[in-house]
């Protein structure tokens, strides 16, 4: 070991504070937004501020539809398990044993939203059920690379939010441990957290089908059974969150009243905290909605959250890009 | 920034080399169970070796009673929850609502036994339920390091083994992250885990009572309703690290045949792979038992287990030291 080594981590380590100075966010707007995210995160990483939180205490928890990924029209995991559904009855009719599924096999949205949660419940286990997780995670991956969205024709996989990744990083870049908290199902979002968004399968949190341990001709398997054994949505997401990290974070985002419980309960904290919620405004550039949407619906955290000191984020005027160019 | 820093730099990083070639497991004696667990972390690990795994897929998962403490007379968690019983028996005799409950508050250990698995259940709805999951791990926490054992007089949170804390640190620092998969409850563990073992309540996986999220006088809590949601044991454990980690380990360590199946699911996986299960041989020093054990039983494990290329540790002839001294 010589000092021509020590010169070059010099350089190094002179290169990374430069970098560390600029600018963390670069995808969103010098509005209070950006500030009030920045302010907090340099309150709570600088050892002499009173508002100092441990690196082992700084957990943030994100949801995923409509506030990292897109969730208009539908969530994507309806519209995945639409396309398994309509593969699945070409190869075998007989599968589309009630109005509900025939319904979504040919397309019609209404008639499958007639059927309520047990109709989509019934699409779920036909879509999701008898595969193993290995080779289910291998489905959605295929699906959300290369099938493309509706409106947008772009990959579901890349319609993840530009901003949101920048925070996700700078984050992580201040020791924050950064975990997803889903209604959307575990096993789907897995198959593409990391890739997606730096997020390994073990920080992924969300909504869970029934799970067996089987041994197939000699080789172990988990097989995924159908059915639903946790929701990770309102009240069950910090019970979701108390299972699986075991601590109360200091930081939590969302898009809709599903977050409620989890923002409210992640304020409830001691010490200082970040509650923070995306406002679909832009119907120029994403999708406009709130109140009235049949997903992502936003009444509760709007009338609520800025008195108890939630960040609104205003995707119309707090963002610069939406999606990564 | 000047040279000096850097002099110091490079000490320190001398040092460090200087303890990564010290021996990293000083209270295992130099039997092949030992050279088997070197040899291997170090196959792993170099990257020059066909067996090299990225610390991504470094998974280690570890049982906890009778892996990582000891499980004699009967579970700590079995203690813990007729000593709670007995408390609130002593300040509300109605509570014994039978013959189970009442055998279990008066020491009556086959009176107890005979109520089964679901007189058990009972024990722990009545000593673990109505209250946060707050104050069950600060009362878990106050219990473990004060109680003491009936045949050592050590408090319980002592009675870890020193042997597999030094396995837990050395594959944590060959970039390994290790975590409990358990049959004991997870809040339970999670009051220690950090203390005791320097695995945090994010890598504690066990069997989970019922939670639910409720807002009292305007204080979110979560609350354990008693009942038991899942139970992470035999085929539960590949379940439970599925949904947990998400991620296949490519290292497990057992003690009894409900790890039989984590370790036959982990080693099923391809590339290099790890089991272990520690035989409780030393009578002298700590307990001795396997096939016909009420609790830990080991049949299966000691039957398939070396043909299938686990290494079975032998704590009399492999350990120096069982506790810490
Ligand atoms: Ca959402
Ligand atoms: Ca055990």
């Amino acid at each position: 070991m010589d000092l021509k080594h020590f010169s070059f981590a010099a350089l190094v380590l002179v290169v990374s504070s430069g970098l560390a100075i600029a600018d963390p966010l670069p995808s969103w707007k010098g509005t209070e937004a950006k500030e009030r995210i920045i302010a907090f995160v340099e309150s709570v990483t600088d050892p002499a501020s009173e508002d100092y939180i441990t690196p082992a205490d700084r957990i943030a928890t994100f949801d995923n539809d409509g506030c990292l990924w897109t969730e208009q029209p539908v969530y994507f995991q309806l519209l995945y398990a639409l396309d398994i559904l309509k593969q699945k009855a070409e190869a075998d009719p007989s599968i589309l044993s009630s109005d509900v599924l025939k319904a979504a096999a040919a397309g019609d949205m209404e008639g499958m939203m007639a059927g309520g949660e047990e109709g989509l419940l019934e699409i779920i286990n036909v879509s999701h059920g008898d595969i193993t997780v290995d080779a289910f995670e291998a489905s959605a991956y295929e699906w959300l690379t290369t099938a493309t969205h509706p409106t947008t024709g772009k990959t579901y996989a890349s319609m993840i939010y530009q901003p949101m990744l920048e925070l996700l990083s700078y984050l992580r870049d201040e020791d924050f441990t950064t975990y997803i908290v889903s209604g959307g199902g575990i096993d789907f979002i897995r198959a593409i957290s990391q890739e997606a968004y730096g997020i390994p399968p073990s920080q992924v949190v969300g909504s869970q089908g029934n799970t067996s341990y089987q041994v197939v001709d000699g080789v172990p398997v988990l097989q995924k059974d159908g059915g639903i054994s946790f929701i990770d949505d309102k009240e069950g997401k910090p019970v979701g969150i108390i299972r699986h990290i075991g601590q109360r974070p200091i930081f939590a985002a969302g898009n809709s009243d599903g977050d409620f419980q989890m923002l409210e309960y992640t304020m409830a904290g001691e010490g200082a905290r970040f509650g923070m919620l995306v406002h679909h405004t832009d119907g120029e550039r994403e999708f406009a909605y709130d109140r009235d949407s049949h997903v992502g619906q936003l009444n509760r955290g709007l009338d609520e959250g800025p008195d108890r000191g939630w960040l609104i984020v205003d995707m119309a005027n707090d963002w610069k890009t939406i999606w990564p160019e």
